[in-house]
């Protein structure tokens, strides 16, 4: 079937996580993503969960689906020649790399694109490509303290909280394939490539929302409120007999419901709690206190179905095998299954972008390290002959 | 300067905040964006922080820069009139209703591409436009905890934690710009648009990383662990002298470098610390009451300082004013002024996705309510009586 990115060659330098994420977001829609490792392979290859029988990694073959895999060892001059050759036809190169190191090996932009002035260049970094620490190296922990994710997360009476995934790391990715797909919709106006550049921090820095107009504005510091909203309220994770349950009591009329619901309707001319400011102001401890106790002895379920049928928003607190489960992430086809040529049955996530027409989909496993040298070497570039002796010599 | 997104012209129907945050990527690298909201405004105008002297939101004022402004109420025969006049040159709709209301206002797709095949259609949602629950209302901290962040965030010993900002909403704007870029440049090449379908349950789901994997193949539930990394040690934020800082120390180099640091060259010997997967073991308690001794009598400047030289990755807990403030941030332009026409001087965030040859830029603030009336009615459809006549009669 056809996919949005048919055609498109995508050479991919990236390792570890926000780079190949990005080009999984391609590969996953169509694109010709050649993956290209250094002989050792990706540092990601020995990250857990590791398969017992084969030895593999769960975590690379799940990020690196829909790619083909190639080595090639760019300290060399073979090798760097060879990597010229590539990226003569390619449209797009992603490296993940610490600023610098491109520019050190002579492959970045401003060399690249003498051979090829199409080319889209496409960096994630800790730090970006500019600025006083940009050589500095970083960790998704590091980008999300930075960048004022962590002070903002957790309960004002504990610790500033880490987010559990790596979203400095995943949404750097995804920015990089916004900022490459912009660039070729120029590209096809303009015949000209450019530079991409998106920085880890900058990525943190930017999903704050209102939090830096609040400081800006107001001069007020905002610091983490657990799980309630400052400006709504009833808006929090309660917890129920089985675990716990998130609930948004967005409006007054909701509220009504709400109150009619739990059996308080004395709480809708209450005077305490008559507008959402009121709610807010009185949130705690009384209105929590109220709810809290009102919820704890039902299960998650039956407090989703009267919630539901009540038009309340809702939704529990789910782990992972109950988010694997649910019918809505089955229904939206957000687990896949494929067959890895060493690990066997897999089944991981699917692709969040759904397109009518050319819908995405996850087709080949993720490569053993070289695979597919011999086609892509055999094809473009080299004899059988030469691909060994290439091997032999550490090149590739 | 010439941007990226140059003549794209985008009708942007969305309101509060996924929605928004897509079109606001489009408008910040040159896509014309033209908001449509209702007489009435988009809720997001009564969102803090709100503007004393002007009344005006923050929010909406730094979410909606760069985009035009008009008023159409599609509850109306004529105003739906209008609106598929102005799709027919249109190259994107962006909408982030319930599933269903456009089709309820005979203005879904279906609709939509007879008047213009080569539309782009991308809708955020909760949970998406197909599946059981699919017309379920939804807010951020519902598809946060559905989609299993919440139970990853957060202390064993706490509650399960969601994260402070609105990444459900956020992360669905970015992919539903991953959509539609990608659905455009596939238009280049087959001329015929497509619906782009993202939902904040999905989005969520797809940022959980390695914890799919880790259950679908180890059988074992992974739960939230606080701000360490199960699979690194020492790597974890500590409390200084004067607040928090972060550091990772991802390797054996790294760990030799660091017990040096510390004034503990013992440790690098002792057997209880000897390779990653030791220290991992053997953190809690007895590493991690070393470290956090050493650190809490320094303050975070030291620390970075001595950390950043020993290039160990580290970086402080920024709150708001902080991360404004730092010169990393400052030098990639991630903080910029605009003039607002009522509010006046405003600071805000830039935007984040750097592109060498079409950079970004913010340019113009957010439109009042119906700013654009006139040009964009009086410029395509309409004499300055009619459009006159059109806000009397409640169409605009």
């Amino acid at each position: 079937m056809a996919k949005a990115l048919d055609g498109l060659k995508v050479l991919d330098l990236t390792h570890a996580y926000n780079g190949p994420f990005c080009t999984t977001l391609l590969a996953d829609n169509g694109a010709e993503v050649i993956k290209i490792e250094s002989p050792k392979g990706d540092q990601c290859r020995a990250w857990g969960p590791i398969d017992n029988k084969s030895g593999e990694s769960g975590f690379f073959a799940f990020l690196n689906r829909n790619k083909k895999g190639i080595t090639l060892n760019l300290k060399t001059e073979e090798g760097k020649a060879i990597f010229r050759e590539l990226v003569k036809d390619a449209d797009v190169v992603v490296e993940n790399y610490r600023p610098g190191v491109m520019k050190k090996l002579g492959l970045n932009y401003e060399v690249l694109k003498k051979i090829n002035s199409r080319l889209i260049y496409a960096a994630g970094s800790g730090f970006g490509q500019t600025g006083p620490i940009t050589n500095r190296p970083c960790y998704d922990i590091v980008a999300q303290s930075m960048g004022g994710m962590v002070n903002l997360t957790g309960f004002p009476e504990s610790i500033p909280t880490k987010v559990g995934p790596s979203i400095a790391d995943n949404v750097t990715g995804i920015y990089l394939c916004v900022g490459l797909l912009m660039a070729l919709y120029n590209r096809e106006k303009t015949g000209m490539g450019q530079v991409v550049d998106v920085a880890m921090l900058d990525t943190i820095f930017s999903l704050l929302e209102n939090a830096i107009v609040i400081q800006t504005m107001t001069g007020k510091t905002p610091e983490r409120q657990g799980n309630i909203d400052p400006s709504i309220a009833p808006f929090d994770i309660y917890k129920a007999e089985d675990g716990y349950i998130a609930v948004g009591v967005g409006n007054d009329k909701l509220w009504s419901i709400f109150c009619e619901l739990i059996g308080r309707q004395d709480l809708i001319t209450n005077e305490k709690f008559i507008t959402n400011d009121l709610r807010c102001k009185n949130y705690v401890p009384e209105l929590k206190n109220i709810i809290s106790e009102w919820i704890k002895d039902k299960t998650k379920k039956e407090l989703e179905y009267m919630f539901d049928e009540a038009g309340i928003p809702c939704g529990p607190v789910l782990n992972m095998q109950e988010a694997i489960d649910h019918p809505q992430i089955q229904a939206r086809e957000m687990m896949v299954h494929i067959n890895h040529p060493t690990i066997g049955e897999m089944y991981f996530q699917g692709c969040p972008i759904k397109l009518s027409r050319t819908p995405s989909s996850v087709d080949t496993p993720a490569p053993l390290l070289g695979q597919h040298n011999e086609e892509i070497y055999g094809q473009y570039l080299k004899s059988k002959e030469e691909v060994a002796s290439m091997r032999e010599r550490g090149i590739i």
